[in-house]
């Protein structure tokens, strides 16, 4: 080989290891995630319940990662199979190369993301042994197969489905999966009833804000980390996809403080700190998808949809009296359906508004109804399963008393008046 | 073109792609900088006021984010025009370019950080429309053109004034506003009544530790990512920036922890943790102009006359009886003004130390006032039009009620109770 | 030179570049730990001592950050001279190297995270002047000369022993100085009567699990930023300690789930969200050592190993009656000890179970064994010294009172019941 050509060769080393070095820091990002889904969760709560979910999202994330290094980065990125399951890296089998090791972090990152969002419909009310049964199967099966149709060389995508980091791969298959859940587990006792409304107010807005702040940081690599890297020509979508990630998450968080705003003009309570944040996470969401190859002002419209979007389900689900504890179905699920179909509106290339579409339109379309599909289909498996062997919900009594003096003998912080 | 050259055109692309990388990175770590206003605000305030500062903060970064797309990127780094404004790039136009993509994520996150920074002023008694008109004004007036002067290729730039990542063009010109805005609403109720002193201590010190330990992580990014990149021959300035912030922050809180223990040594209470996280922030305010271009001790010394600074100011502004609820002006002012004047002193190029100095010494000081009279003068005339128009104050009933219970009918945790 | 030897040398400047840009993020990613440590130790602690410690923590910080400028790092990093201290870089004297500057910035955060790790034998009943005493000792003292036989091409190093991250340089000889610290105190008042075992019960899981998901994160930095780069040919490592971090921190986590759960299976409280995190701290602990040169399998045992050894060290310090206010003794010292050794049965060259292993197992046990030894030898001389001049222990009012009370005047969170 020639001077130049050893040269090249190492550039293209270099490249390699840069790629390496961006995923791994987007892959730790996205595993701070799972503070910001802790705090969201347990703030918006009641207090009596808090440690019991943030429990279930540290086991969840733990689960994840076991299971993805077992199957689940096999199923979705190994080699494509068929065009529906990948056929290789299980069990880090065939993992010697480095690329690979960083990916798995980052994928597996990612999925844990996933397997948290279904938490949100368990909250409150589901036992542990079923909620971890829950996780098992949701990050060995129904999320796995999602990513290789959409993400890893599947079916869906070699169909041009394009979701850039997920809103339908990811946010609305989960979502779906926190809608089945919540069902099937029936609404927490008193709900409902008008007279203990107050009861089920967020009780800490504070560790809301905390999380939303954080999580709107981590999303900037959990949308940037899907270009898998920087070196290989993808920084241009890397850096769109965080402009745009800014934008739609401000956008949304205005949109529904006009929103509150208006609507309680007449009243003294006008301003709701948890809802705004809910309006960042929702056009966060929205943005998800679509946030690679939109324009900065398509993204300021797809913030302002999903804001309005996640208002609208949360009232459609409270009167259908669904109970969504953390709101995760009308943030995940909705906004998730919602920026998977923007994508042939927005998308530069193929966009309705630049007058293509058709094709794209139709192929979002299905992309989006067969990944609520088969999530529908394998929770409602799993769930009545679960319900069979008697681990669906906790009895009466623990809800009543709160699930953290039932099943850990404490509530969060009963120690300071104890201890003073 | 030759093979060779295609090589070399190739790695400056990649060159380009990793200033990106590194851009992003920061960008979100700065944008991170907003969970440690929040709390560090939140913590200072009165419980009942929790929440509302917390709105406000998040309500400024989304507003930042949409004002800086629409026109402080362009006024602040658009295309220099006459040295006074920046001329392209606005609504996004014009960047198709994806370094520009990464800036723009970098930029704005620093302008969100610098809006944070009048919301101290503004703490516990201005209402939430004057507030949103004043971080309208802040983002597309007043900060923007002070970049442009400072940062970017404006006529301070030109004359030489040295302010790496904005001691006086971000923290001292936001300073001044946080000074503006608490001035103009006058002290809160009670506030200098010796008989509720203690109603106006922090309400959560923990909260601060928590702000002030985020931050000076996130000042490592706002001060190295002022490098714009570390392929482009800056990777020196920015690690030296970065070992600076170390250092700096380190000493001004040592500073502080000595300084009330030496003033304590004969009482029983000597030590406060809030004092020592405003020390380290002085430190870090104080290093952020000088970071890329002075020694480790002289870091060492930055940061022993920030917390100096910023203890001084803090009994001159209660003696004044001005009402600094965050220590926004004794830290970001005070300290802001002392670190853009410094440069001229411990420059390795042009400090007086060093035997130069006499140039730069005047530019910096005609720097740093121009920006507190700009930014004064500015934040003057809007905050008499908020006032005209009645949005200035809330009621002396709301006040006193809290702006919590108030405005958004609960307190930030007081949930915990009902629902036990 | 000719164009093809310019480009080269130009690569190799970028490739610095890189290194220096990647160290940095990792530097400030390992500072971040620090906000892990305040809040898993503020959290374990009862709440009326809460302030101390995280005031203690970011003293030690700050006091690490000097101390490396001045002597630390040169002692660490600096020419090795005969194999057992370094003799440049003091002061930053001869750092003009970018290289060295966000070295400098990465090492020194470690050394911040190894001198937290004391603080947590230091935890309820240690004067502020004493613990500042041992800071110094230790960061100037203990740790460097550690930091330089076995990651500073001394001794121990040249002998082969090898420890990636540093389970017994940093964690098993801090865990060491956190054991010493406690026993020379001696336990909190009532610390092991049976009726008051509540009053020591972790005041807030909800701190604890913000720190320790926060460390999770941070720990990849800790592992994977020893790589020193990833241009430099270690991104394999690198990327495999990620992964390695990942596994062994749900392994750790799953295992103590588990095993709280079969333990108290027949009872109501099956589950502990403390010891979960407790769990995954231990598998991260003991991963550090191995992380680069295992297999994914060895790093799922080694959690596995982690979480048995901290519930099995728990007990026996609590049978021995040894204070271990936030288990940093059965975290740090046992699971460091366990990963250093681990390293001769796991290395993918060198280990017990790949049928080599002879002269590693004795190495690793000699480095072990000496880092523990050395730290116990100074840390008593240190300890016996403080106790001397009488700033050990507070007086059993202050304790009683509770220190915060006793030395800052109020407790964490007391003014919201002030102000309301």
């Amino acid at each position: 080989m020639t001077d130049l050509g050893i040269a090249i060769e190492r550039m293209e080393q270099l490249k390699e290891s840069i790629d390496i070095g961006y995923l791994c820091i987007c892959a730790a990002f996205v595993l701070l995630m799972q503070v910001g889904f802790a705090f969201l969760e347990g703030g918006c709560l009641r207090y009596k319940d808090m440690q019991s979910i943030m429990l279930k999202i540290f086991m969840n994330t733990c689960v994840t990662v076991v299971i993805w290094w077992l199957v689940g980065y096999g199923i979705a990125f190994g080699r494509d199979s068929k065009e529906f399951v990948g056929s290789s890296v299980y069990v880090g089998f065939d993992m010697k190369n480095s690329k690979h090791l960083a990916e798995f972090a980052f994928q597996t990152a990612v999925a844990s993301a996933a397997t948290s969002i279904v938490s949100g419909g368990a909250a409150g009310r589901m036992t542990y042994i079923g909620y971890f049964i829950l996780s098992v199967v949701f990050s060995s099966v129904i999320y796995p197969f999602c990513a290789h149709w959409g993400f890893g060389n599947g079916w869906l995508m070699k169909l041009g489905y394009h979701d850039y980091a997920g809103s339908g791969t990811i946010h609305a298959s989960a979502g779906m999966g926190a809608l089945m859940t919540t069902m099937l587990l029936k609404p927490r006792n008193q709900r409902f009833n008008p007279k203990y409304a107050e009861h089920f107010e967020p009780n800490n807005p504070i560790y809301i804000t905390l999380a939303c702040l954080s999580l709107w940081v981590c999303w900037c690599f959990f949308n940037g980390g899907s270009s898998l890297g920087i070196a290989n020509g993808a920084s241009v979508f890397m850096s769109r996809a965080i402009m745009n990630t800014f934008i739609a998450g401000a956008s949304g968080a205005l949109t529904v403080f006009f929103i509150f705003y208006l609507m309680n003009i007449d009243q003294g309570n006008k301003y709701s700190l948890v809802m705004i944040c809910n309006g960042n996470l929702a056009g966060l969401v929205a943005i998800t998808g679509p946030c690679d190859n939109v324009d900065a002002w398509a993204a300021f419209v797809i913030g302002i949809l999903g804001g309005m979007m996640m208002v609208f389900a949360n009232r459609v689900l409270f009167n259908l009296q669904i109970d969504d504890p953390v709101d995760a179905i009308s943030i995940h699920f909705a906004c998730g359906m919602l920026g998977a179909n923007l994508v042939s509106w927005f998308d530069m290339d193929t966009g309705i508004v630049y007058g293509k579409g058709g094709y794209q339109f139709a192929v979002q379309m299905l992309g989006s109804f067969i990944y609520i599909g088969w999530s529908a289909l394998i929770h409602l498996i799993t769930l009545l399963f679960i319900d069979k062997i008697g681990f669906l919900r906790v009895t009466l009594e623990e809800e009543h008393e709160g699930l953290d003096p039932a099943t850990m003998g404490c509530c969060a912080y009963e120690m300071v008046e104890l201890q003073q």
